[in-house]
C-alpha cells in the first residue's frame, strides 16, 4: 500500500455567516470572518490517494490523471470565485475549511476509484497558521 | 548602514476592474482578476527599513513598535476586508498590488522616519509565484 | 470526524544534560546539545485537534479559542524563556524535544475537552531537519 | 509511543521507463518523465521511527547517530547520481518515488531496529507538488 | 518604478565538465558534479521586471502574458530536459547555474522590452542553499 | 557580474542586554530580549558574493569551497553556543542580529577576496518575520 499525495491551489473570497443568525449574532459567533463585504485566502489543497502499485506501470496512479481531475472537479470551480456565492458544489453549505473539505471528499471520491486509487485523504490549509484534514467518515 | 525587515500577513478580497470600463472590457483586460463577485488572497508584507545602529540601543529600530506601526496603519485596515470597498487608504485606487504596494509605502513612509530610520522597500506577496517591490520611486 | 491543526511558535534556550551524569558523561552523550552555557532554537509547534463539526457554528472548534488556550498553557510560558529553567510545566524534566512535546500534550488535553473537540496530535519542530509527533499514549 | 522524523536531501537524475516497452509506449504511458536524455531532481526524505523515550538518555534515538544511518544507506547512495544506473539497491527496478520510497524502507528498516526504534513511513517528495508515504506494508 | 517578479518552475538533469578537461581533471575540479551520469535539480526561476504602472490597465506587464513568456522561451525548453544535451539557448555553453541564469537573461530581455517593461533580474535557485542573480552586466 | 548566495544555518542562545544598563533598564529598552536566563533562535544565514565568472571554471566561486569558508570562520563557532558568552568574534560586542550580522561580514571579507571574489551582502535571518541586510558600509 502506497499514499500518494499531489497539492493544487486556488485563490478564493468567502465569509463565515449563516442566514439565520441576525447581523450581530453572526459577528458575534463568527468574528471579523463574517464581514459582509467579504475577505479571501490562497488555499492550499493537498489530496491524499492510496492503493496498490500497478505492476504494468509501476506507478499507483497517473499523477497527471490525478491532477487534471482535481482541477476539472474542485479548483477550477473555486479558482478566482466567491464560495458562497459563485461554487456549485458548496451551494447551500456553510463556507468554512471544514465544511469545504468534506464538499471536496464527496466531489472527488468516486473519480479516483475510477482511475484505480482509494481517496485518503482532503487536507486544506486556509494559511501558514491553520489547516483541517478529512478521512471520509 | 544596516537594513532590516519585518513580516506582516493579511487576508483580504479584492478585484480587478475600472468603473469607465464596461463589463465586457474589464473581463477582457483583466481576465478572471475582474469577477465581479471577488477573490481573495493571503498576503505577506515585507518592510524594509534602514539606517545607522544606534549606538544606545545596538539596533537601528525597536522591531516591536515598528511591527505596531504596521499593523496600524496598514495590516489592521486591510486583514478580512476587500480591498476595493473598505480600506480608507485605497480609496479611488485600482486594487492591483503594484498600486496597493505604493499605497502601503505612502502609509507609512513619515511614521518610519519618526522611529529613526528610512523606508527602504515595500515588497508584497499576492500569491507563492507573484510578488512587487517598491521603493518610494 | 474532522481534524484540524494550529500552528503556534516560541524561541527558547535549552540544553540536552542530566544532573546525575558528570559532565564529561553529558557531553559523551548528548554532544554539543549539553553546552553549559545554552544554546536555543525557534519551535514551531502544531497543536491537531479532532471531533465532529458542530451543527450550531459549522466548525468543530473556534480557532480563536484554540489559538488563545495554546497561547496561556503553552507557548507565553516557553517563549524568549530558558525550558530548562524558568517553565514550570518542564520542572524536573529532560528539556528535549521529546519530552516537551509530552509535556505540551498534559498542559492541554483537558482544556482542549473542554472547548468541545480531543487532542489528537502535539507535534512540535525543534528545526527544519527535526520533529517529533506524539499521540497521547 | 513517541515518533521522530529526521529530514535529509539529495539530487539525483532518473527517467520512468520500462525495458520491455517500445520508445513509443514509454513515451506514451510515462509522457516527458521518460526523456531518454534523463531529468532530475531535489528529492526531500522525511524518515519517521518510533519507539518508547529511553529513560537513560531521555529520547527515543540518537538523531546524530539516525541522520548518519540514512546518510550511509541511503542518500549517499543517491546524492548526484543517476538512479536507473548507479544506485546499487534500485539495480533492476522501476525509477519512479513510489519504488524508491519502498526501496528505501528496505535499506533501513533493519538498522533503525538495531538503534532501537521502529521505522514507521518512508516520505519522499520529489517537488513541492508530488509527494509518496510507504508504512511498509 | 515598481518592481514585479514572477515564479516559475522546472526539473532537469545537467552534469558539470569541459570536454576540453579530461576525465580525472573534471573529477577534481567539478566533484560529483561532474558526473558523467548526470544528476538533476527542481530549479526555481525568479524573473524580476521593472517599469512604470501604465495609468490604462494600473498595473505594469500582464501577468498572464510574463509567465506565457517565460514558459515559452525558457521553462517549455528546460523542464524535463538534459541542459547539456537538449536546450537549443545553452548549446555549447557550460551547464553551471551561473552561466544558465546569463543565458535565460538573453533569452528574454527583448521579448520583456516588448511586452512594456524591462528586465531587472534573474535570480535561479539551484537548491535551498545555492542560488544565483543576473542583473544583465 | 554574477551574484552567488550561500545558505547556511547555526542554532545559538542569546539575550539583548547593556553590562552599563539596570536590569530594570534593560527590561524597559529590550523586553523579554533581555531575559537573563537566555533565550535562542534558529539562525539563517545568506552569504552573496559577486565577481565575474570565471573562464577557466565556468563559474565565479567554487560553492564548497564557500560554504567550507563560511562554516570555519562563522557558523562552527556560533552553532550549539551562546552568543553573548562564547562566540570570539562576538566578544564585548551587544548580540543583536544587526550587529552579528556586521560581525560576520569581517570575519569573512578578506577570505572571500582570496577565494577570487567579493562579498556583497551578510543577510541573517533571527525568525521568520525578522531579518536584516548588511552591504560593508
Amino acid at each position: 500500500m502506497i499514499f500518494i499525495t499531489r497539492r493544487e491551489r486556488f485563490n478564493a473570497a468567502h465569509r463565515l455567516f449563516r442566514a439565520d443568525f441576525s447581523d450581530e449574532k453572526n459577528l458575534e459567533v463568527f468574528g471579523k470572518c463574517s464581514n459582509p463585504n467579504w475577505h479571501g485566502h490562497n488555499y492550499e489543497l493537498f489530496i491524499t490517494v492510496k492503493g496498490k502499485v500497478n505492476p504494468e506501470t509501476g506507478f499507483l496512479i497517473n499523477l497527471k490523471q490525478l491532477s487534471k481531475l482535481i482541477r476539472e472537479k474542485v479548483t477550477d470551480q473555486l479558482d478566482h470565485k466567491n464560495i458562497n456565492l459563485e461554487v456549485p458544489f458548496m451551494k447551500g453549505k456553510f463556507a468554512s475549511t471544514e465544511v469545504l473539505a468534506m464538499a471536496i471528499w464527496e466531489q472527488i471520491e468516486a473519480d479516483i476509484k475510477a482511475l484505480g486509487a482509494d481517496l485518503h485523504c482532503v487536507k486544506l490549509h486556509e494559511s501558514e497558521n491553520n489547516f483541517v484534514e478529512y478521512y471520509g467518515q
